[in-house]
């Protein structure tokens, strides 16, 4: 059974086999950010695809042979092709099924994609610091208030561009690659971040109206339920609620 | 002035007027790696540029609005546009001007040397901590065979392909992402790490014939003396020799 939704696999699981015909293999976790940026470009672009969840907390031998790291997401090949890291995925899948393309065509534009999505990667281990910080119970406020003047400066350039999202008035790569931290935000605790940010708030509905957003889409209360299993190190996290 | 090797600007510089026309314009210093890594490819591609210098221990007020972090690499263009993050410096010349591409136009080729790059980026890190220790008098036995363990498995990639480059026969991007830290290996007494890699050492070998490796090229001692004076936050640093 490979799906969005499948159980994961965990130690002692045999290797798939070799990709079918026609298709494309992720590699995934249910709740991952990461996976998430490559499920929502395989969606958005229409590829025909299957997803291998992995237990993250448990992981099978075989997936070091996958990714030396261990981490997801992962995509593979017919030809046995193996690609990690997920901006290096979405751009693979952009390039390799060039229908639909997500990143800018212009030079410039996507050049400047691809520095707001390295900045973003400092929000995204801020984020992280706080999930771990509200969990050991630590005082917020420093942390809160760097994420929300990080926000400010995403804030300004939805201003200054005057454009419902990143890239124009349609999605593009950058909205679905920063997309899965702002789903978070409220059982991460930290949805008043946006209180003084509304052009982000209407870029947060927008979104929410994008089919392959919808799909992918997590509610808050099984995502806060999965996050106390996973901050737990339990083998269960991963197949929360199924 | 403007070139190369023109003497850098610090506090109290003007700021630079408009880039002329038909040129791009790259903020750089001397003896930054990232910076020749932009250098290497505006050679390579043979594109109309002017190079300026800044004082990386005295940073003019100015730069700071071409670039918020204060790093160099910076390009910027004609339109005002300004570009940063060294890879992304390189992808978008790579772009912006198509002729003699470096890049690879398949798409899992592109991917492979994007993920090569990621994990050569864990070698700058284990070097750059490898000057340090060096500096303070440290021992430096265990981080030295971690720099070697890394050369390996590139070496491994070399052997694997059995071609003289990374991309092929060819020089292709990946070759001049990396070059820098190699040319720098003799000042930084790290040239022993490659004893064991004589696919890397044949690599070394044909790289310094390629022109463009040829006219960035910094010799051993020159970079030393900068070092010292570097390591020293002397605000002579980046002006060492002229």
């Amino acid at each position: 059974m490979a799906g969005d939704h499948s159980r994961s696999l965990g130690k002692g699981s045999a290797a798939p086999g070799p990709v079918p015909a026609g298709r494309v293999r992720l590699y995934s976790m249910r709740f991952c950010p990461y996976a998430q940026r490559t499920r929502l470009v395989l969606r958005a672009k229409g590829i025909s695809h299957e997803v291998i969840n992995i237990n993250l907390k448990n992981k099978p031998e075989w997936f070091f042979d996958k990714n030396p790291s261990g981490l997801v997401p992962v995509l593979e090949t017919t030809k046995g092709q193996l690609i990690w890291e997920s901006p290096i995925t979405c751009e693979y899948l952009d390039e390799a099924f060039p229908e639909k393309k997500l990143m800018p065509s212009d030079p410039y534009e996507r050049a400047f994609q691809k520095m707001l999505l390295e900045d973003f990667s400092k929000i995204t281990s801020l984020v992280f610091k706080h999930v771990v910080a509200v969990k050991d119970g630590q005082d917020t406020t420093t942390l809160k208030a760097e994420i929300a003047d990080k926000f400010g400066k995403l804030e300004e350039i939805l201003s200054k561009r005057n454009t419902v999202f990143y890239g124009g008035n349609s999605i593009s790569m950058l909205d679905y690659m920063i997309w899965p931290w702002f789903e978070r935000l409220e059982p991460f605790q930290l949805k008043d971040s946006l209180n003084n940010t509304p052009k982000l708030q209407c870029w947060m509905e927008a979104m929410k109206e994008d089919p392959a957003v919808k799909a992918t889409m997590t509610d808050p209360q099984t995502f806060k339920n999965y996050l106390q299993l996973y901050l737990a190190n339990s083998p269960e996290a991963c197949d929360y609620g199924l």
